[in-house]
C-alpha cells in the first residue's frame, strides 16, 4: 500500500506525475457509444467533416481516463481523490495514440475554519500525451483529512 | 430528426429539459470499477465509513451521464454538444435509485469576432434526481454555428 498523505504532509508547489494510459480507438468509440454518441466520437469519416477533423475522445471520457491515473498512481491522499467541483478545461481532443499521463501540482492549502479534522487543497492538473501536448486541464478542489490529533 | 438549432435560433433564458435515466448500483459500480476505483463508488459497506455515507457515484460518471442525457433529448445544436471547458460543481451525490434528468437554459450568447459562421452560448446545466435534488452544476461553453448566408 502506498504511502498515505495527510494534510500536514503537503506544502503548496508539491508536484505528482503519475503513471501512463494508452487511449485506443476501440476504448474512444466504446465510451461515445455509451455516454457521448457524435460523429466525431465514433467514426473516423464522419469526424473528418467536423470541427475535430478526425476521431477523438469525449472530453468526459479524457476525464474518466484522468481520474483513472490519479487513483492510481496520483497522490495518495489519505481519504481518497474527493472533490466538490472545479474548473475544466480541453485546449485539444485526445486522439487514438495518445499516451496520456497527469501532472499535478498543489496551488493552495486551505484549512477548515469549521472542521478541525480537515482542509481543501487546490490541485491543477494537466493531461499530456507523451508529445507534451495539453489534451485537459482540471484545477479543483479536494478534501483532505489531518492527522488524528490526541484530546488534550 | 428532431430540429438542428443554429446561432439565430437561440435567446438568453431558454431552456431545454432532457429526458431521465436510472442510476443502478451496477452502473455506479461499474463506472468506478473502471475509471474512479475508490471504495466508497464500489462497496456499501466500505462507504458507510467515508465523507459519502453510503455508496455514491463517482462525480465523473455523473457528468458522463449528463452528456448521454444532452446527446439523445438536450439542445438539438446543429454541430452537436461541443464544449472546450467550463465549471463543474457536484452539490450532493448521485446515488443508487436516482432518475435524473438536465435542465438547461442559456445564460449568454457570444458571436464570434475572428468566425463569422460561428459563435458561442453559455449554457447552466443541472442534473437533477426525481425529488429535485441538485446532483451537478455545469456552467459551459458550446459552440454553435450560424446558418450559412448567402455570398454578397
Amino acid at each position: 500500500m502506498r504511502q498515505r498523505l495527510y494534510l500536514e504532509d503537503l506544502h503548496i508547489g508539491q508536484k505528482f506525475v503519475t503513471a501512463t494510459t494508452l487511449v485506443t480507438e476501440e476504448a474512444i468509440k466504446e465510451f461515445a457509444a455509451r455516454y457521448d454518441p457524435q460523429p466525431f466520437h465514433l467514426d473516423d469519416d464522419a469526424a473528418k467533416a467536423t470541427l475535430f477533423g478526425g476521431l477523438a475522445a469525449s472530453g468526459w471520457h479524457t476525464a474518466a481516463m484522468t481520474m483513472q491515473l490519479n487513483v492510481s498512481s496520483g497522490p495518495p491522499l489519505a481519504a481518497g481523490i474527493v472533490g466538490g467541483g472545479g474548473e475544466i478545461q480541453w485546449p485539444t481532443p485526445t486522439r487514438p495514440g495518445d499516451v496520456l499521463r497527469v501532472e499535478g501540482e498543489i496551488m493552495d492549502i486551505i484549512p477548515s475554519r469549521s472542521k478541525p479534522d480537515r482542509g481543501m487543497i487546490v490541485m491543477r492538473m494537466e493531461t499530456k500525451n507523451q508529445n507534451g501536448e495539453v489534451r485537459q486541464i482540471i484545477v479543483m478542489k479536494l478534501v483532505v483529512p489531518r492527522r488524528a490529533v490526541a484530546p488534550a
